[in-house]
């Protein structure tokens, strides 16, 4: 092979609070040699998570914290460009961790091969990416929906909130969302057909949820946290569950804000569950296929927002947190 | 009959935090007749339990709020005096709501027969009664402890929570206690036989925790909420559940704290669960069955605290919250 000159993100220090640019430095490294079983992978499609914000924190989690002067982790699309390894090929489309750089020298261990067309590759970091893979486990397993059920979810307009809303009205429930702005709620309603959603910025969440849920909330699948945790709780069914797949308000937060209302899963007998997606890899597969024939009908719609290039790292990383974005964010290299 | 002279203590008003003593009063009537179906009984003890305290909120909850004026809600063991009620006699002892008062008059709805020695009669309000079936299905039913977990009970000295621990430890689990004190920790250790337990009131609860519970926490049976709730969630292990069965630190609370490290449910894919022990009032009998057995072997012990005469109810009521008591609190009337 010929050298190859790769690009990447560092993590340079631990954040506390919200990551300044600093937090990462840009850097360069030639790769020239392959050793047996290994891959080139180039980077077409970096997916851009909220957990990111807590993989740079040094603490026991469900995944080892990314060491200071190691590459940014992230997932990713990309193609083979050199192959040692005889499963993969020249020119295959795998889906890992590929992380925030041009170029990914690998073992095969967590890369998968997809088939996809080009067009669709970004797909497979949303709808049928993990992103996919956590709103359908969260809403189908966690939650267990029943038909008929209400079911709430918070970052509706969200990559997660907007697929397990979707599915749970593909299942027969009421399904109300929360968003912020006028904007990402009518696309709740009018694009993924939610029956209704709540603007979080210029409505209180509090008296909204009485009146879009007169009935109360079987499921809060929550991806938020703080205050529109301690709302929904208010307002949750004997036997419901709340799903804590994030908690974006809080991710940032030097001080986490616990739900204050808490006790209503006593009065409820209620649960709060927490969920990590990877605990259900073995069964991908079934989700990628129930949720490709959804696609391909028309029953289920996600969007990826997608911008470009590498040096676009810190200000992409930023509507993560402030927003600023609709579905799936992505980050073209 | 001849006419009786009830004497009884009624709610006056809603208190905001801890209920000061003219939250109640005491107040005289007469009873000189009986309708077809009805009885009454004549309380022998009055069961005082923090739920009490939940009681008096204007609040939706599993039960209805106190009306103010009504009687101070309580569970009791009596004796039918008078029955218009073909299914009681004379001279029944009878388990039931029975209030803050000498005498009950009332139908038989809320109230079931219990055979017992009249020793025993208080017992039936603790390890036999809501308080033992509360931990029984809570420890069983809800927490679904295994055989070698490590369960970790707060308020371990307490009513429930010195059952749950005790049933625990007959299950074959690995059971450490949180009480105030060195008198309480002493009894749940040496007494009780948990494998260890922490004085919340002179040692750091988190810095315990991680002493006496090295290889994490499967299961937190919790009774009080707050700091040591938030110090229970640092030690959750992977599928650990939590069980909300109380929060008596925060009962009188006029804000609650909320789990500010709640997002550890997520990190180890756990559950907080809500319980009402009402929800298994079809499954008491074997409970109670159950309890009988183990407590006639010498495996399950409990410990009443008695305080007499109606006279003392506000002293005793404050009993329930400043730490001040071991085992069931009941005033016998």
């Amino acid at each position: 092979m010929k050298p190859l000159k790769n690009k990447l993100i560092r993590l340079v220090k631990r954040p506390v609070g919200f990551p300044s640019q600093d937090t990462w430095e840009y850097d360069f490294e030639t790769i020239d040699e392959l050793c047996d079983g290994e891959i080139i992978i180039q980077n077409l499609y970096i997916s851009l998570d909220p957990a990111m914000r807590g993989w740079m924190n040094e603490v026991k989690s469900y995944i080892k914290p990314i060491e200071i002067g190691d590459v940014m982790r992230a997932g990713s699309i990309g193609k083979i460009i050199y192959s040692k390894n005889k499963l993969f090929k020249e020119g295959d489309f795998v889906s890992g961790w590929g992380g925030v750089q041009k170029y990914c020298r690998t073992n095969s261990k967590s890369v998968i091969k997809i088939k996809a067309e080009i067009n669709d590759l970004p797909k497979h970091l949303g709808s049928l990416g993990m992103t996919g893979m956590t709103a359908y486990f969260g809403i189908l397993e966690v939650a267990k929906i029943r038909q008929g059920e209400t079911v709430l979810v918070s970052a509706a307009a969200g990559s997660v909130g907007s697929i397990a809303g979707q599915i749970a009205k593909i299942k027969g429930c009421k399904v109300i969302g929360i968003a912020g702005g006028k904007g990402k709620c009518d696309y709740v309603k009018n694009e993924l057909g939610f029956d209704g959603c709540i603007d979080y910025k210029n409505e209180s969440v509090t008296r909204s949820i009485r009146r879009e849920c007169p009935e109360g909330i079987d499921v809060f699948f929550d991806n938020v946290g703080g205050t529109i945790l301690d709302s929904a709780l208010i307002f949750i069914n004997r036997n419901a569950r709340v799903v804590v797949c994030g908690a974006i308000s809080q991710y940032n937060s030097t001080s986490i804000v616990g739900p204050k209302n808490y006790l209503s899963l006593l009065v409820n007998r209620a649960q709060m569950i927490g969920m990590v997606v990877f605990d259900f890899k073995e069964r991908y597969q079934h989700a990628y296929e129930e949720i490709i024939r959804w696609t391909e009908s028309g029953k289920l719609k996600s969007k990826e927002d997608i911008y470009f290039g590498l040096d676009n790292f810190y200000n992409v990383f930023q509507k993560l947190f402030n927003g600023n974005k609709q579905g799936k964010l992505i980050l073209k290299v």
